[in-house]
């Protein structure tokens, strides 16, 4: 008698886990849908070289890689972008731009030091590639935002942190930060929030170098705290006014969408990942109790090294256990019961060809029915009706077949009445 | 400018790809919330050691199956059913039973010699669990057929083939096949239809050692072609009448539901594979054309070899591809273009406040919208608005914006109205 469990860090889904899991997938889809956003899926195996491309050798650390029978390197996918660069790159040419896609790919990592952690999610992922412009990033941001409004979740229980790569990066150079050390000085500053700037400071003149008035003019970019502050510092400075004039527009438009209320500007969403170009942002909850519930930004230059189109693209992700999470602390997550519409009873065996008969037709008629697959007193048929959510209970007896009725029992009010089988069979419905 | 490529045997699926796997999901999806059966999934990675404890060693062949970082044998899923037994089993005192679930999972398999075919596919799994009657039987059968018939497959194009393997083991039995040549005798005459009667009879002599009276008993058998013959035959028979009442009570309710018309009694479907204790069936395209559309049956031995719940089980399974395929010769496949509700468009740059405040207004609403996310003519709107299929444009110029209004293009007439642009601005719609 051997006793199999899934694997660490892999999620078993029984129908209760599976209906809320279905519940945030539709609502995904329906904010693409309103969007405008197309699905799209590509295999969850993929040549582990994809990923080395976009992230680099280390990144192999955290995959499920192996060799296969036909000894190719394959990993299961990390992330959807390396797989949404190769399909719209091989087929770039004859697609309408701007591609509008999203993707809700089952996503897998192995970190070995972090046990009890998942090592699976399910990634919601909505990407634009061809559009240069500001207004694709306003389009995203927006999307990513009503995803959030579509819970339930308020600008009491979210906000989107905005940041931009190239404004930062014309910051920094300005202060007198070298070429050479935008890299490092980037993973510095990402950590404000959690060492504070004397932290920060002295990280900054240890481990990048920096003079201490260099080390200054980089923290007090960080202490403006909202965007107006640094455009009346920054905004005549010729090399930084294309991106103060592109985020101007970011807020004014997002303005327009009325969607202000869920936004705010801050130079310290620096967004870990090498591979970002221009406006990133993070969606947090309002009280910092969780890991950041989505992130994304754009990546002018990731579709040029995976495949032969060299396309401008921006994108997100939300993963479904962080969201979960904070449905549950907020109590949004809908009563999800299924139940059925109705339950079928026969009074004795004899009844059973009626009772097939009708459960048919109601369930051709589009109704949601079960009965019981065995001969049960009604008693305990009726118990089973009641236990799984049945709406009604349709009871026939030998009295009720030779009179052509069946009585309709009201689970909930407890209320029955006998109604004709006819108006049970619609007219439409042939049974031959 | 390296150009990724999928690997051997996945699908990329572009939207016009995933467009059909969503309608076929949708199709199962919706057969299984009218038969009442409750959606779950497990991981798509396993224990190795579970697939070989259902299957035997043979089956790591097929299996894409490595050690991961923590030296455990693992295989992406070839099947669903020892996840289905798994699960079960781990909470199988609590459940009300029947236990009647489905799952949609994408399963692998790695056929090393089998270049060019699919390594993936998409299988739809009904299972119930927690009955040995024959009315679970007819339940899954009913839902099987009921599947095809969603997608407008009439009994013109499929037919469901229904054996017992222990109403085909008594008849061997009486017969004179000894019970340790059963096995053998059941992959040999599995091959009934391919090699005929005369390459049967002959290697149930070679391979199985069979007498020649033996031998054409047992070609007798498989002459009846029908199941009244059967009955009449061999219904007098002590050790044969109970599988042949279960068989008869099966053909009785599947009249009374209405489905004769789908099924036929076939003896010759022997299912290969080990597991399966009882009642089989498989639905074919009556032209023959493809293989196997769905296939399945009763399992009353396997969740008490992987669980230490020991119940009875029975299942069936059908895959997208061989669906879709038969869908697509019938003419049976919807079409499925996307397009959305409206397109706005901006006559000038100017406009671009009011183009966005309405977008998102109508999106609140619940329609799907569209718009440029950059500055274009008014004709370069209109054409991205048909290319996408849009079924209305709405165009704000710098009049409509004074006037409040906006002209209404109905995109596949052509007709032009100007409408109040109150009237599409619910009043609880507040962008505040």
């Amino acid at each position: 008698m051997p006793n199999f469990v899934s694997l660490p860090g892999f999620r078993d889904f029984y129908p209760d886990d599976l209906a809320v899991r279905d519940y945030i997938f539709r609502v995904w889809r329906d904010v693409a849908r309103r969007y405008g956003f197309q699905e799209y899926d590509g295999p969850p195996l993929e040549p582990t070289e994809l990923y080395i491309e976009k992230s680099g050798p280390e990144i192999v650390q955290q995959l499920y890689n192996f060799a296969d029978k036909g000894d190719r390197e394959v990993a299961l996918r990390p992330e959807m972008t390396p797989t949404l660069a190769r399909m719209v790159g091989a087929r770039a040419g004859g697609m309408r731009k701007p591609v509008k896609w999203f993707a809700i790919p089952q996503l897998f990592r192995y970190e070995r030091q972090q046990r009890g952690r998942l090592r699976e999610h399910f990634q919601l992922n909505f990407d634009i590639v061809g559009d240069e412009g500001v207004g694709a990033d306003v389009e995203l941001l927006a999307a990513a935002i009503d995803v959030c409004r579509a819970f339930g979740l308020t600008a009491d229980d979210f906000v989107a942190r905005i940041s931009d790569r190239r404004l930062l990066r014309a910051l920094l150079v300005h202060a007198g930060v070298p070429e050479d050390r935008l890299s490092l000085v980037y993973n510095i500053v990402d950590k404000l929030e959690r060492e504070g700037p004397d932290g920060v400071g002295e990280r900054l003149s240890r481990e990048a170098g920096l003079g201490p008035s260099v080390v200054s003019e980089v923290l007090a970019i960080f202490a403006h705290r909202d965007f107006d502050a640094v455009r009346n510092a920054y905004g005549s400075v010729e090399e930084i006014g294309e991106p103060i004039a592109r985020m101007h527009q970011l807020f004014d438009d997002l303005e327009a969408m009325g969607l202000s209320r869920f936004v705010r500007f801050d130079l310290g969403i620096v967004r870990g990942l090498a591979y970002y170009t221009g406006i990133v942002f993070e969606l947090f909850d309002v009280r910092g109790e969780l890991r950041a519930i989505a992130g994304g930004g754009r990546y002018d230059d990731l579709m040029g090294r995976v495949s032969p189109a060299d396309l401008p693209a921006l994108g997100f992700g939300m993963g479904d256990v962080v969201l979960k999470e904070l449905l549950i602390d907020r109590g949004l997550l809908p009563s999800l019961s299924p139940g059925v519409d109705d339950y079928v009873i026969g009074v004795t065996p004899d009844e059973r060809s009626e009772v097939l008969r009708l459960v048919r037709a109601l369930r051709d008629a589009g109704r949601s029915v079960d009965y019981s697959l065995r001969p049960l007193g009604v008693g305990k048929q009726l118990k089973a009706a009641s236990g799984m959510g049945a709406r009604r209970a349709l009871i026939l007896g030998p009295d009720e077949v030779a009179a052509g009725v069946v009585v309709a029992r009201d689970m909930a009010a407890g209320t029955e009445e006998r109604v004709p089988l006819t108006s049970l069979f619609p007219e439409e419905l042939s049974l031959s």
